[in-house]
């Protein structure tokens, strides 16, 4: 898996700018640029300090490319746990095409996606987990997402799985010294401690699953279906929600009917409003066509907003729409709207009556609101973070990778098939098949177990330079 | 002009990348950071040395934003000669915006165009030729107009400009002598030494003047007009000539009439090719009207490729022709067209008259082509080139900044003058005037004379974060 060439690529953006960055990683990177830079110091580039920067001229067959700024870092003191040199060159575009063909032409190859990130992981200097964090890090646009990323980076849950790992370890260790006692019939591994073990290995891994569904809301943004009837003032309260920030509204087309209208960041958390068909209503009753299609689209979300027009809703309405939608993992907010149109002055008997018998129904809350009245719109934007805020802070450590989810499910199953051999009597033996398959899922996740396949997969959607 | 306080910009490019760079620069700079970051290792950041790079954490409000590389650069040894902290992070749009906003808030100033550049000819560690070459060096987009902007940059003519003027300063002083004993009537200024420095000043403008041309074409490509009869093969040629380099040539849209065709970049000098309207006949006559328009096009052009089909066109014809066209500073390249029609094996008699009669005709190079034979048009591009590569190879030292120019006529200008004023015997306080004129237009080239008009004028050109 490990090209063990210098590699370089500019590190930095597009486009033409003050300033470009290029890194070169490998055992030759600073013989490499010795070879075309010529410091405004006496001492030799090898003979420097690391971690010292150093001015001096990028020189192409005997003529002057650029001046430049040269830092260098001596392995195993650097990102990638390798002799790294970066350099710092004027912006052009001339000059970036220049400085990689010069570079490539005296011995650096070009860096493939990732390459700097895997030798780190294949060096030690960082786990996998980190690893992906890293290019999470890079794509990430609101702060919670950023969060989750950089608490990943900084070391996250990595110390959790390795602990929980290594007690697995132990055990499994315990179960292959009674295997070469096997005729003696003794057992060093005491199952009761196993039977606590898988316990809390059970309980760490479900919040972790459980924080995974937080982790991608918040990685790809909270989806929040607005469900109602057609007059319920649905298009109004989009439109009074993104007016408010329309600067960082971004539009995304799809099909008519499941757009995703837009999306809106709230205090650094992404949410993602979509559509749903109003709701007709034939008798009193709501319309099973209408509830089917929002169904599939409240099916998608995370967040219900149920929107009525105050002047025109019964209880018993609001009561069998809430029912109809229910999820356990759906957070449902109940939104009063049109409260300027009440005739009488103070609160509507309808939100009196919600107050009151709020405990009956299954809403996690309640807001009122005019889509004229920007401080009442602002309230329910509050309420929006609010709920989703609650769910992560339920646990500093979440899990945002697919990948990761999947293992922590896989290392699951198999803790549930120990728990249950243990119910059975299994021997070690069989036992430590179960043992070995959870120990493999928890160090897929961390990277001690890797092989090339997997790791080319992760890498490979990293960008150059990274 | 210089604010005082510290200033911060992104240096690198657009969109989110691998790492991103920040530097700010100013007396607090190092303060600054240090309030943000905090340092891997034990050592305050205001401890370290100049020139070291410090691995650590930036954190906003107590929580991590991100790792990060430190370097300082300790005053006055930086780019703007002030404290200078570079900082490399993550580039992610959310990290970038939040770094500009975490750093703002804590005291530093978004920079303007140019400032750090403005800072360090404040800081006399630049001059303003420098200076301007580094706006340039950050634009240009091919290798000859680099090497230009290069050379400026790393002094160029900025000691040529220096000490012409420090001996024309030596001179005023001397006048300046003679003024404070006018009554004794001596002349402590040799005038016969004037005169000769007057003569090496003129000189030495003079070619800096004439490598201007060059400069300009290179900096903005050279202008390259195809002038000929309608059947001549124009637009093959034109074709032809672009179709070699499919991939750098750039299609620049404008009128009809006066449409820049294409730019095409042979061996590093970017060529601007500009369409003519075809010559037509009369009576064996060049129609005036079609001169005319053609004339308007050449008159923009360094170069001018008369194009004629070899099997249809008189030797008188194309006397006549080059003669209309025909200008001091204008290279002529003769292109015999269509060589893959001549009936006969050989030469055509034409070639053999043009090579015979080439004396004659005032042309720099003479062609013969087929738009059919790929190496004919490699042989005109390597004509192109060399014809201009010869105007370069006049002298290093190239002029390529329209401020520069106006400076140069303006001193030579007032040079002329004193020369004049020495003729008629002038006294020495009327020759200082004109003396103590060229000093100043020397010394606004390289910034030595400046005001902030100018200085605003120069620096708010230069991108943000340069």
């Amino acid at each position: 898996m490990l090209n063990q060439g210098t590699i370089i690529a500019k590190a930095t953006g597009a486009g033409s700018s003050a300033i470009s960055l290029f890194r070169l990683s490998g055992n030759d990177a600073i013989r490499i640029v010795s070879k075309c830079f010529h410091p405004k110091s006496e001492k030799k580039l090898a003979d420097q300090k690391s971690h010292t920067v150093h001015l001096g001229t990028l020189h192409d067959q005997g003529s002057p490319l650029d001046e430049v700024l040269v830092s260098i870092f001596k392995a195993p003191h650097s990102y990638t746990g390798e002799n790294v040199v970066e350099i710092s060159c004027h912006g052009s575009n001339f000059i970036q095409e220049e400085v990689l063909r010069l570079f490539i032409s005296i011995g650096a190859q070009p860096a493939k996606p990732g390459e700097f990130t895997l030798r780190a992981f294949l060096n030690k200097k960082i786990d996998l987990i980190q690893a992906e964090a890293v290019a999470d890090l890079i794509v990430t646009e609101s702060r919670a997402a950023h969060e989750v990323a950089i608490n990943q980076m900084r070391g996250g849950y990595t110390e959790e799985i390795s602990k929980l790992r290594q007690k697995l370890l132990d055990f499994a260790s315990l179960i292959t010294l009674e295997l070469d006692f096997a005729e003696e019939d003794v057992a060093f591994a005491d199952r009761t401690a196993l039977k606590d073990l898988l316990g809390s290995l059970q309980s760490k891994i479900k919040s972790l699953l459980d924080s995974f569904y937080y982790g991608s809301v918040i990685k790809k943004g909270v989806p929040v279906a607005i469900v109602g009837k057609p007059n319920a003032g649905k298009s109004s309260l989009l439109n009074a929600l993104l007016n408010e920030d329309r600067a960082i509204v971004s539009s995304i087309p799809g099909t008519t009917r499941d757009t995703i209208e837009d999306t809106l960041t709230i205090s650094g958390i992404e949410f993602r409003f979509i559509d749903t068909a109003g709701l007709r209503k034939t008798n009193d009753r709501i319309e099973a066509v209408g509830v089917a299609k929002a169904k599939e689209k409240v099916y998608l979300a995370k967040v219900m907003i149920y929107l009525f027009d105050t002047n025109d809703t019964s209880l018993s309405e609001i009561k069998s729409a809430i029912k109809e939608f229910k999820r356990e993992d759906l957070i449902v907010v109940l939104v009063e709207n049109k409260i300027d149109l009440i005739q009488k002055a103070g609160e509507s008997s309808l939100t009196k009556v919600l107050k009151e018998q709020s405990s009956q129904i299954p809403t996690h809350a309640f807001c009122s609101i005019s889509t004229f009245n920007p401080q009442s719109i602002e309230e329910l934007k509050n309420t929006l973070y609010n709920q989703i805020k609650k769910i992560t802070a339920q646990g500093d450590i979440v899990v945002s990778n697919v990948r990761h989810y999947e293992a922590l499910q896989n290392a699951l199953g198999a803790i549930i098939e120990i728990g249950e051999g243990l119910e059975n009597k299994l021997t070690g033996d069989l036992l430590s098949i179960h043992i070995n398959e959870a120990i493999h899922f928890l160090g897929e996740i961390s990277g001690e177990i890797s092989n090339d396949e997997l790791l080319g997969n992760i890498f490979s959607k990293f960008c150059i330079g990274k």
